[in-house]
């Protein structure tokens, strides 16, 4: 679908100020010279400047007109890569894990520490509309027990979607769960036994460690670079070594750090995981949100031999309380599904019905779009604002999609102090350790983006920095 | 609340009937006599008698008046208690469970392999009302993940009817689930480790053995009385001796016998686990579903020292698909918690809202009352045709409330193979042998009495019926 013509102008702009063709502080042409340079209205070109505005690249500055404001060439340093210690460990509860979940649900100003939508950014009235008409049209008004597999609309159109990152789905592969943990539970259930070593990224999101102690699994770290994700290489070492049986990660825009995988390392790591016989599961729930041009492709697509087991939902994207995701478990397909039967007979019916309408309507497509924009634009604003606040040696990643971005400041500052100081100020935060069983990530912190960029995010990260400059 | 006049004119009649003082083939008092006699209207008269004609007690004879025609003392023999081998089992798939499961699905003329409501019992129209409510209601219309324990006004509606039953509940201490299943899984998970022993009844819901295998649980069936389940002297010397972590027991008309477990047992049995200071799982999804005047108790009630785990949900009453249970686990409270976040974050926010929309209301109630006179009146019509179309040495249990009965049939009758048979006939039942680890219960059955009893249900018990005859 074509983009609007204003989006076309603005980013070939914003490709002029990345490679630093206009420099910062420079002269923007006035708007009626851009309107007759591109051949476009007057309002279409203001357009375009109030986008870039918006994105925190350029500034109005009164009469006299726009002016380069930012370039993320001026963004700080990239953290560098991890290197966790390397031995497959028994996951304990980790206090601090729980600590910070509980303080998830407590009142806060702003909520740097929770990487899902906001309710603003949800598409409420449109899926109220798709519940109501799931109602009228589902047998039995949805009283009746969900098929085992799942809505069959819904997998239908999953099977559609997965055009969009190169996959050939049929319905027939899809198996809806209970949103994306539920997934990654079954998936892990079906392709590992307890006392087994599993890989994870380093750092991952805490709650694969914490699913990964309750199944009775141990887990070996993999380093994973903030720009690459995981260490391949590394990889192809451990898995005969330390005998993994099952990886899980999340090649796109994973959390915390936002690290896209390039092309041909998701080509070559499917390789490696063949080449071993083992399964992998991918967590692809971020995949939708990316800010680029184009959707990301999954491992899935290099999947020739059913090992790689895909994992979604629509909790990032549409309506987290729906509790809707789903798998395209491959050869594992007979065992995930069994598993499914035990441990919960079906997925709630009405739930499923809504979002396959909702995408049967094509609103999905719709709502991305501007989702997307979204969380671009406020990724930039909020790390513009890290960039002005936060002392100068701090390190930041740079994700290509998704909620979250991963922040490294000076090691004398140990970030579970951060939390508890930013917590009395009703400003929460992740502190790094919960992303790892090792002692690490003392000095790093997971920010996220969600929420819209107001005055109170504004002042909330200004004193975050203020914070981190007074323990530096 | 008091019930309907005509019920209690109905009800003496039914007692009357049971004890031989009326035997069957006497003529009744004329409905002019019975109007004067009990001082009500002669309507009412005719609608105590058409009670009665419905649970197939009585019959009128044209131009003479109501006769008695059957009483359930002249039903068969009950099915002897079920004595399993003495041995922890290794649980491995049954090919025999996959087989009918798969059936499930497929289009029969009657299922009576399904111990769930059948939708026309449900109340669709005020369900939906709940529902609509429950979007209007909800903060952010229900797209919000819903807090970690689930909905606050469903589980303050849960812990006020706590009272029905005899128990104390508050909302603190009930955790909502996706389903019955989904608080087994958890509760199961949160008691035991792989590789422990779990005490099953025998014969016991094939579910369960299900979810015990894919947990890695061995387990030890406990002898069953169709009459008065577990037998508690038997498990109490079995818990030292096979290192029993935790039991799962049904004790209101548990599945597949209808057994119900005496007040003094229940209170011997908590007693037992205390001593042992082992966990209990207590399923009691069929409770609400009595066919006497009172709801019977829960083990709960006796619960002193946190060590029994009630789960429980409205998939049996109200919508299967709406996949919302509950469990109030006592001391595990915190590790199922855990566990909840760890395997799905939170229970789909709006159908666990419209439940506790359509409990406040006093819905739930009213919907009960009649739901329990069809189920009733449903289980002696189901039970009659048994008894007239089956051969004469056929055994049945007496169940007191809930969907199914077991029935014994002669020894040289093999279960499984007239579950093939009946299938070509577009009939499902359940065979006797998929509710044991051990090759036992070859020549029983269960039957569900969860769809009105109609024509083809007739013709169905007649067919099946006529095939046990020719096994016989």
């Amino acid at each position: 679908m074509a983009e609007h013509l204003y989006l076309q102008v603005a980013e070939r702009i914003e490709q002029l100020i990345e490679k630093e063709v206009i420099k910062i502080g420079s002269k923007l042409p006035s708007v009626r010279t851009l309107s007759k340079e591109n051949g476009i209205s007057i309002s279409t070109a203001f357009q375009a400047y109030y986008h870039l505005e918006n994105k925190g690249l350029i500034e109005p500055r009164p009469k006299s007109g726009y002016y380069v404001k930012f370039s993320s060439k001026h963004l700080p340093a990239i953290p560098k890569t991890c290197q966790p210690v390397k031995k497959a460990t028994e996951v304990s509860a980790s206090e601090m894990i729980i600590e910070v979940f509980h303080n998830m649900t407590s009142p806060m100003i702003a909520r740097f520490s929770v990487a899902a939508p906001p309710v603003s950014l949800l598409p409420a009235a449109k899926l109220n509309k798709s519940m109501i008409q799931a109602i009228r049209q589902s047998a039995n008004s949805g009283l009746d027990y969900e098929q085992l597999p799942g809505n069959e609309n819904l997998r239908k159109q999953i099977a559609r979607q997965s055009i969009n990152w190169g996959g050939v789905l049929s319905e027939d592969d899809i198996i809806i769960t209970s949103g994306c943990m539920d997934a990654l539970t079954l998936c892990l259930s079906a392709t590992t036994q307890p006392g087994d070593v599993i890989a994870l990224e380093s750092p991952a999101y805490c709650g694969a460690f914490q699913l990964a102690e309750s199944l009775g699994l141990k887990v070996l770290e993999i380093p994973t670079d903030p720009e690459s994700g995981v260490d391949i290489a590394y990889l192809d070492k451990a898995i005969p070594k330390f005998k993994i049986k099952a990886c899980l990660f999340v090649p796109n825009f994973n959390n915390p750090l936002g690290a896209l995988m390039p092309e041909q390392n998701k080509k070559a790591l499917v390789e490696i995981i063949n080449k071993y016989n083992i399964a992998l599961i991918e967590d692809d729930i971020y995949g939708d949100l990316y800010f680029g041009k184009q959707r990301p492709s999954n491992l899935k697509c290099y999947d020739t031999e059913g090992n790689i087991l895909l994992c979604n939902s629509f909790s990032k994207s549409i309506a987290p309380g729906y509790r809707v995701g789903w798998t395209a478990p491959g050869k594992y397909h007979e065992k995930v599904l069994r598993l499914k039967l035990n441990h919960s007979i079906a997925t709630a019916t009405l739930p499923q019905a809504a979002i396959g309408h909702f995408l049967e309507k094509g609103r999905y497509e719709h709502h991305l779009r501007n989702m997307r924009k979204a969380l671009h634009t406020q990724c930039l604003r909020y790390q513009q604002a890290v960039l002005e606040y936060f002392p100068a040696d701090t390190k930041m990643s740079r994700p290509q999609g998704g909620y979250v971005f991963w922040t490294e400041v000076n090691p004398k500052v140990n970030t579970f102090e951060l939390y508890e100081k930013a917590l009395k100020k009703k400003i929460s935060i992740a502190p790094g350790r919960i992303f790892s069983l090792q002692d690490r990530y003392l000095n790093c912190l997971r920010l996220s983006h969600g929420q819209p960029f107001t005055k109170e995010i504004d002042d909330s990260l200004r004193i975050l920095g203020k914070l981190v400059h007074q323990m530096s």
